[in-house]
């Protein structure tokens, strides 16, 4: 595997670490976490496809964050009514399957392969989250994954980073991960997507371990989670089974560094968009003036999305009429007639470079949002209509 | 030009005109009416590009819809401000220039171009529409516009419904128009989209015409509108300049017949979709069993503009977790975890035909709407990234 995730990190200029940061080995964990990972065989490559991450301090903090999605898979549903969020003690994740669109089987099997694992573990299972990836609408393969459990019990370690961060993979083309300092606290995060897996659709993955003391983890995982991953989009499809999961061991002693996570995360979601289903360029929308920041949000996410604007950033057009367009379709119903070139900053769709950071200013308040978003390509298209069932 | 615009009229199993209609030769407009286009130099092809209809009953009745995009162009705002919407005597009509994100002087063009035709035709400025489609942000070449009209008034003719409908393409493979009896009515209509134009974005633009009295124009158009152009999307972007005009003679002396506009603009409607930037199949999705026509039109407006169903269509993948995915992500808060495909259709996604019928039931209420749109594809990157200014 690349180990690009690793060669790429914080080479964006959208992600301000905190100034004493340093970057170390991605494979080491902070203190008090182990990982690992097996092929159980739910990929039919060979890859690695079941992953465990587990933190042995009882007196972890830990929050969770999981799609909105309506048809949210069976995982999210166990991690929703069935998890004590705030004590979680270890994530099994398998990709190659999503359990999602399975029914009540899928409900059974996701609860058979957390209490597996919190078995195995000797923990309670109401202390283990499950994540999955790939595929929908197929029942679980649960005598491989079942199988497989007590072989990765039993290679977890301190340096298992690197194999778990491959396990998560689908598509995506390298994985995801960093392991940062700060002061004496050290943070690692894995992360997949938005990779696409035969016929599903794209997902997005996030775990994350710090040896730092977080007494309010569901407030510092908000609010980085607005920051980073709230805030791309590929192609405007809000996944069954989007998964962040924080867990924060405490053995370090010492407090989150300002702004760490917010930086690790915001890499991830950044390197997510970078590595989007055929994605060459990542674009910034900023919309300043709206009048709120929901209507911002609303204005910056239309045109984030629009195709006409995701393929100018592909074409290089310095095209500002797409950008005014799609603000002019956000805003249906009222006049922003006066947009022009002069409150458009779109010279960077033209450039060479890999980020282009566009603007928009309205006139109408003090609202607003910024959204990053990946090209439309060709690649997309093949990825998308060509891998049929 | 193709002819294809008629021979492919009402090859839709979703239109069902009256049952008593012919269809006659599309070059013929109704008693009243007559029709013209020039090349006055907008479009560099030397193609046709100012076409105006008008009609010579001056007890006529009219209705004009037009976009409700924010950044509205020129054209819209002075058809929305200045325009006497219910007698609408004559159209003015460019291709080559939006004239949207112009500013005030796009607003003067708009109104100069309108003033001139009407003074040429005798007729009082705030009786005619001027709707304009191609490059948005780039000013008018008025020179050529004002220097054409006396031309173009002095080749209006009966026959020029043809001439007419070439005139408004931009990206159009092929011209859009039909003329139809029933009883004794007959209805014309042009229309073009969803075509590109550099560097600016689709537009759909229709002109009917016929010679029944129509006492309650606004109804009749609303009516069909919402079953035709409403109802359809390529991209998801809504055009800066989309206008429907519907005028009516009234000379047959007769009503207009039960059906008869509704079919028409539901077919050109779905020449648009054919038509669309790159497509090669036209879908349509069925939302029923939501909780309101609302909640049904937004789940089906997430389906129908997923890029993920838009390439399963190109694709031919019978991929229904893609469709159960977007419910989803229209629903985000909601529980709709019961779908599968049982209560989701989507066979004719693999099938050779040109017309896929998809279908979503939910278990929510009585509300239902359906959709129709084309596939993603290779050529809407080729056409919208490669075509740079």
């Amino acid at each position: 595997m690349s180990e690009s995730g690793d060669k790429s990190f914080f080479n964006s200029r959208w992600v301000t670490p905190p100034a004493d940061f340093e970057q170390i080995d991605s494979s080491v964990l902070p203190s008090g976490f182990r990982a690992g990972a097996v092929h159980c065989g739910l990929k039919n490559d060979g890859g690695t496809d079941l992953g465990l991450v587990v933190c042995d301090e009882p007196g972890l903090t830990s929050s969770i964050l999981l799609t909105r999605n309506a048809a949210a898979a069976a995982p999210i549903r166990v991690c929703r009514d069935h998890l004590q969020q705030d004590s979680i003690r270890a994530a099994i994740v398998n990709s190659g399957n999503a359990n999602a669109a399975t029914g009540e089987q899928g409900m059974s099997d996701a609860l058979a392969m957390r209490d597996a694992a919190g078995a195995a573990l000797g923990l309670e299972s109401g202390t283990v989250a499950v994540a999955e990836t790939g595929v929908i609408g197929v029942p679980m393969e649960m005598d491989k994954v079942l199988a497989a459990i007590e072989g990765l019990v039993g290679g977890l370690g301190p340096d298992g980073a690197v194999r778990f961060s491959e396990a998560i993979m689908t598509t995506d083309k390298w994985p995801k991960r960093c392991t940062l300092k700060s002061g004496g606290v050290t943070i690692s995060a894995q992360a997949k997507g938005a990779g696409m897996i035969e016929p599903g659709f794209a997902t997005m993955l996030c775990f994350v371990q710090t040896d730092a003391k977080v007494s309010r983890a569901d407030e510092a995982l908000r609010r980085a989670v607005d920051g980073s991953f709230e805030r791309i989009t590929v192609d405007g499809q809000m996944s069954t089974n989007d998964t962040v999961l924080l867990q924060a061991s405490g053995s370090s002693g010492e407090d989150l560094p300002e702004g760490l996570l917010d930086a690790v995360l915001l890499q991830l979601a950044l390197e997510i968009v970078a590595d989007g289903e055929g994605a060459t360029r990542v674009g910034r929308i900023e919309v300043t003036g709206a009048a709120d920041d929901g209507e911002a949000e609303l204005v910056a996410r239309q045109i984030a999305n629009s195709p006409l604007v995701k393929t100018a950033l592909l074409g290089r057009d310095p095209n500002w009429g797409r950008i005014a367009q799609a603000a002019g379709a956000a805003l249906a119903g009222s006049d922003i007639t006066e947009l022009g070139p002069d409150v458009i900053s779109a010279d960077e769709l033209a450039g060479e470079q890999r980020e282009a950071e566009l603007g928009l200013k309205l006139d109408r308040g003090d609202g607003q949002a910024h959204v990053y978003f990946s090209d439309l390509t060709h690649e997309y298209i093949v990825i998308n209509a060509e891998y049929t069932t």
